[in-house]
């Protein structure tokens, strides 16, 4: 029987176990034992690794994994670094897979995960090694090139838009009796395409967000008192949407303007908090007018109680594919979704050859999307969004609460 | 025809309206026109009002009214003050209530809309006015006495709980890989009956929050670093509730503790923000782990999609005995909900006469449902509020949202 090993890396998001899911079960079908290893390739790294029919040879599970966000396998940020400078590491994960008789390996994942997936691969071909590797694809930052976008991306914006439609509607509460000002800070780094789904929150019952500023266009300070002053001009309750990741001209973070205070992550990335707390303090003290920063942090990525059936079920079919591909003996090749031209919204899964060209790459909003005049975003972006947030997934409830399915660790 | 006007007053919760739609089905059964006042007393004294008739004369409107967040008719805070005082005040509402025969007075709100209510009956019945008054409860913070609970609160309840659920399980995700801490903070100036909802967290699939702290027991910070010291030996990923209230022995707020700069509102309630935000920083300087604040801000109390059954249905029968009891020409009386003894969780909506001692004071939760050792709530207040989350209200989705009703402005 031959044995395929799946793993989860990267931020977690509401349906990366829908794509285990659809691993699993299109693993089983082909003929596989699957494994998962735990907390991707860094748990793999000390032989963490369990036999996923303990917990999903039993239908009422795999229902359960499919509702619970996170990673169920536990994640990491592990940077594998390039074959040449650490041949040890590499040789180790292949002893691993060797020892257990390994013969495929699936990765879950982002831009990161893409390059592990990679340099695996290009080291198995290069030294003869029978395994092979896949990539399938997950983030809520939806973006990875080539692929029209990524699951875990419209749950994201579902939630996003769900819970503005909630916050335009209590900001508004005072009517014309009190100014106020909600700005939200939403998840992104370099791309912009999750703070966009703000604008999916306009529809007959809701006036929408009244600004969206993305990271893709240069912040300046100075635009938005003058612009939000304008806007309150226009009308006494206003919410407005921010990337964490909005930059001034000269590359410096909003939240640098006012605080010093950041870490690093493991990948050099800045963590960036306080990006919408600093601008409600300068709208405070420059307009004198009552600014609530609300934070969506990890509520946005990890609301699946929120998720979108079409991600859930574009998800699933990922890692279907994946399995298949698995089977097929395929290496070093991602799964992406199509979308077909037409006005009938349609994904083709399909297979990419050149991992390379994935790997390491961020697809950013194409700026011709981008309303940048009226800090908004353009019709086209929100033609392109709106079909990834339909359909809800029916939850599971007991006691009052969604129920998950939790990894049992010692 | 009878007149009766309703009002909305106070923050908002995700159920508000349940209670506007209880007092319009009702009002309207008892054969009253029924007006809405916009942004409660303040805008009375404006002489906003609207024929309620013109949005739910539709029993479609109806339903999305239950299911709207926020104040469908806007709410305020404003401060009646004593009749000796504002004369000028009480004349003008009088008046105002004459001019369009409005016979009864029905005010949705906390602590200090009671208050309104109270002081408005006391004058009418001072000057021979024949206008009556109701109270109906309403608050996330769950701080009115008498009544076994207030109508919003299991909601933001269940809102909590289950977003904690899937904050856990987030924060979780790099394993023992990783050392994680989330500070989640929560809403409850002086009473934690909002905060203690962490707890409902915790069920066979999720191991709930690792810590609660309660603004009725004095916070040391000494103690917190050294107990999130201790939490953190034992295991790798923990999550803390915190309410936004907690103050030190000698009753500063903590975040008052780094930031000097805060606001008060109209109450003179000091605005308090930052709390999660200063205890994360602490934690980073002293234990150098990463410590991720989240603040669930007012996606608490508007977060109308994840309302308990229970909630939005008590909020209901609360409205239609408001009306009723508007129709029978009670005055300075408040709806309440008694909870019956025996292990079946049931609600009677009673009267509750003397309105004076209900304004302005605020119940905390009783110490002995405290765990003051551990940091934790006792399994009396946990059976308490457990029957407050039950059952799932059915959303009406279109295009992948929600949908709301909303106020036509001009």
């Amino acid at each position: 029987m031959k044995k395929l090993i799946v793993g989860q890396s990267g931020g977690p998001t509401s349906v990366i176990n829908g794509t285990l899911a659809g691993v699993y079960s299109e693993g089983k079908k082909k003929g596989f034992k699957v494994y998962g290893m735990l907390n991707g390739i860094e748990g793999l790294l000390d032989g963490k690794m369990i036999d996923l029919d303990e917990y999903f040879n039993n239908s009422d599970n795999l229902e359960l994994l499919k509702r619970t966000p996170s990673s169920f396998l536990g994640t990491c940020r592990f940077k594998l670094g390039k074959a040449e400078e650490h041949e040890d590491l590499y040789k180790k994960i292949f002893d691993i897979l060797d020892e257990n008789e390994i013969d495929s390996f699936i990765y879950i994942g982002g831009n990161d995960s893409m390059d592990t997936v990679e340099s695996l691969s290009d080291y198995a071909k290069e030294h003869n090694k029978h395994q092979n590797f896949i990539g399938v694809p997950k983030t809520i930052d939806n973006d990875l090139p080539i692929t029209d976008h990524c699951p875990g991306y419209g749950s994201a914006c579902k939630y996003i838009a769900t819970t503005l439609k909630e916050v335009i509607s209590d900001n508004a509460c005072y009517g014309d009796t009190k100014k106020t000002v909600a700005i939200v800070e939403i998840m992104g780094r370099h791309a912009g395409w999750l703070t966009a789904s703000a604008a999916l929150a306009k529809d007959d019952n809701c006036p929408g967000v009244d600004a969206i500023y993305l990271p893709e266009v240069a912040f300046d300070i100075d635009n938005f008192v003058k612009e939000t002053e304008e806007l309150l001009k226009k009308k006494s309750n206003i919410v407005i949407a921010v990337s964490e990741g909005i930059r001034t001209e000269d590359r410096r973070f909003v939240c640098e303007l006012l605080d010093t205070n950041l870490q690093t992550d493991a990948f050099g990335h800045k963590e960036l908090v306080g990006c919408a707390d600093a601008l409600g303090r300068i709208l405070r003290d420059k307009l004198g007018v009552k600014a609530r920063p609300i934070t969506l942090s990890t509520l946005q990525r990890a609301g699946a109680h929120l998720a979108s059936k079409t991600d859930l079920e574009e998800a699933i079919e990922c890692g279907k594919l994946g399995a298949d591909l698995a089977a097929k003996g395929e290496s070093g090749k991602m799964v992406i979704m199509t979308r077909e031209t037409g006005k009938k919204y349609q994904i083709k899964y399909e297979v990419f050859d050149d991992i390379h060209k994935i790997a390491n790459v961020e697809k950013k909003i194409p700026l011709e999307w981008i309303d940048v005049e009226n800090n908004y975003v353009k019709e086209e972006l929100i033609d392109y969004m709106r079909p990834l947030i339909q359909g809800e997934v029916k939850q599971i409830y007991k006691n009052g609460l969604p129920q998950h399915i939790t990894l049992k660790r010692n």
